[in-house]
């Protein structure tokens, strides 16, 4: 099997294990999301899939405005010169690393960042930061304001010079609601928390949701989903307008006579904290390091050196264990696409 | 906080999320294993640390015979100079893989290779490999031949001018046994088969065991140990003469006034398939993509910009996840070791 440096141009060709994105599924992905949300009123989280070249695609689509998890992730945006509307929808503590990306962001690009705190708010007021949205927690136990606490940090920022856009809140804890009704009546009554904030705050941006609820939160102004562009097996247990665009492929290294079959790809290059990937051919028995054992429905179809594709339970974490994914199309390969905003 | 650029002397300066290595803890881990099993013993398991540096201090603690899990992490050591002779401790089909590897081992360091099937065979012998193991299943569901097929596959690779040093058989099953006296009876149990193999396929290497089994396995004549190193909480469980010498140290980015904090550690820092990592202050409530949320004991004890230490329950896939570990002296950063044997 030729490397990835001799540019494979069948799938078979890829070294594995490897991501592989089929084309048509994530052109799919991407028109139902913007039929829905257009322009602006989607910020896609580029945490998902931690791509520049997937991320120009949402730009050129006519979504040039971002979010990220990470300052590094910022950061190569920046450097590749995708997007004019960043947004670090995370608190960081970090003066040295968001001032080295308001200098790389300079004026040609607008870097907003979250803040829940004095300490945050003072981290972004040392590192130079212009603009920033309060993040209020909305019943998700994890960073966010008290709400009656969001204007009292957006008059100290204003009173430093920052622009304050207005609110963020993330329903996190609502986006595997599986019944619609139920999911949108908990994400409206977690919205009137926000809402309320951002009367208090000020500024235009109301700045949620998800791939889990981003047609049913009908309350902010632009909605923060990744995952609907490649999706996973636990996204897929919903009632959404996406299909899995991503599957990592494997090689069978060993078949046993006693019914199971190895292929090389494992803890390493998956995500695992929903629980291990999903297979076609029959169920997963478990993961190791490097390996994934596999109990087929018909061990006879199984050679050794075989390729078989399994579906990652979750996108993130399992695109950022890999270099690069692997546009194809069907057999072919169309192209390949550094994961070049990992680590911090 | 100064990045990674800055060199930072002190632990509270390293950007996090970051490993952090109590170089003591690490010290005497060492120690207890060569004492042991030193020298060729020992086939120190690069896949658990990834790491030429640590890779080099245990060739220069008598260990220079290595194993891994991937061509890339063989390679790795091939181009840092580390070991004299590397192994293979898995199967593949990747002939150009292969082929790149024997060639830039050349003369200068033996490269071995685990076969555990004609098609792996053929791919050994198509890349030009000079010396195998067969790889012979003792119980695990994963790679390995039927033993009594292992004396076929070594006159083939024979009759093809491959040196077949002898066997390899991984008893993962039995790692996670409790009591000493059931683990050592069910390996003892487990390595007949592959002595029996071992008898009829010739050579001198019986290879086998971990961290769970390195002193309960004396059927082997050598040991493929690496987690003792580092260490991880699941391996804690057990009566093993190692300490937990790899943290992940996180910055509390928010403090909530209903209990709980949020560091910048989660998912993508972390290896999640043991489950949540551990946490001295308390009860770790989840873990996202880059943070966990924690339910101190004491909350008021906490503050934005605190550092804490999670303590990973699987340190293999928990390393992977990042560019460097910081050795560190309590608070004084010794050095910072890259995690230069990644992916594929």
């Amino acid at each position: 099997m030729p490397s990835a440096e001799t540019d494979p141009t069948s799938t078979a060709a890829i070294p594995t294990p490897a991501l592989v994105v089929e084309r048509s599924v994530l052109d799919a992905n991407l028109s139902a999301m913007d039929a829905v949300r257009p322009g602006r009123e989607l910020r896609p989280h580029v945490k998902a899939f931690k791509s520049t070249a997937l991320a120009r695609r949402l730009a050129d689509d006519g979504h040039p405005a971002f979010c990220a998890a990470t300052v590094r992730e910022l950061e190569g945006l920046v450097r590749a010169g995708v997007g004019d509307d960043l947004l670090l929808a995370n608190e960081t503590l970090d003066v040295e690393r968001l001032a080295r990306l308001v200098a790389l962001a300079d004026d040609a690009v607008a870097v907003t960042i979250a803040v829940d705190s004095d300490a945050t708010l003072d981290a972004a007021i040392a590192a130079g930061v212009r603009s920033v949205l309060v993040d209020v927690e909305v019943g998700l136990p994890r960073c966010g304001c008290d709400p009656a606490d969001a204007p009292r940090l957006a008059e100290r920022a204003r009173g430093a010079g920052i622009d304050v856009r207005g609110v963020m809140g993330y329903e996190g804890h609502l986006m595997m609601v599986r019944d619609r009704g139920r999911r949108t009546d908990a994400v409206g009554a977690a919205m009137a928390a926000l809402v309320g904030a951002a009367e208090q705050v000020g500024g235009d941006v109301i700045s949620g949701g998800g791939t889990g609820t981003f047609d049913v939160n009908e309350w902010c102004t632009e909605i923060q989903a990744g995952s609907y562009t490649l999706m996973d097996t636990q996204y897929l247990t919903l009632d959404l307008p996406f299909a899995l665009a991503l599957e990592v492929a494997a090689t069978v290294v060993s078949v046993s006579a006693k019914g199971w079959i190895v292929v090389d790809a494992g803890l390493k290059s998956l995500g695992m904290d929903h629980g291990n990937p999903g297979w076609d051919g029959g169920e997963v028995m478990f993961c190791s390091d490097e390996h994934t054992t596999l109990s087929p429905r018909d061990a006879s179809r199984h050679r050794v050196g075989d390729r078989v594709h399994l579906r990652p339970a979750h996108v993130d974490p399992t695109v950022a264990r890999h270099e690069a994914m692997w546009l194809v199309d069907g057999d072919d390969v169309v192209d390949r696409w550094p994961i070049d905003l990992r680590h911090w």
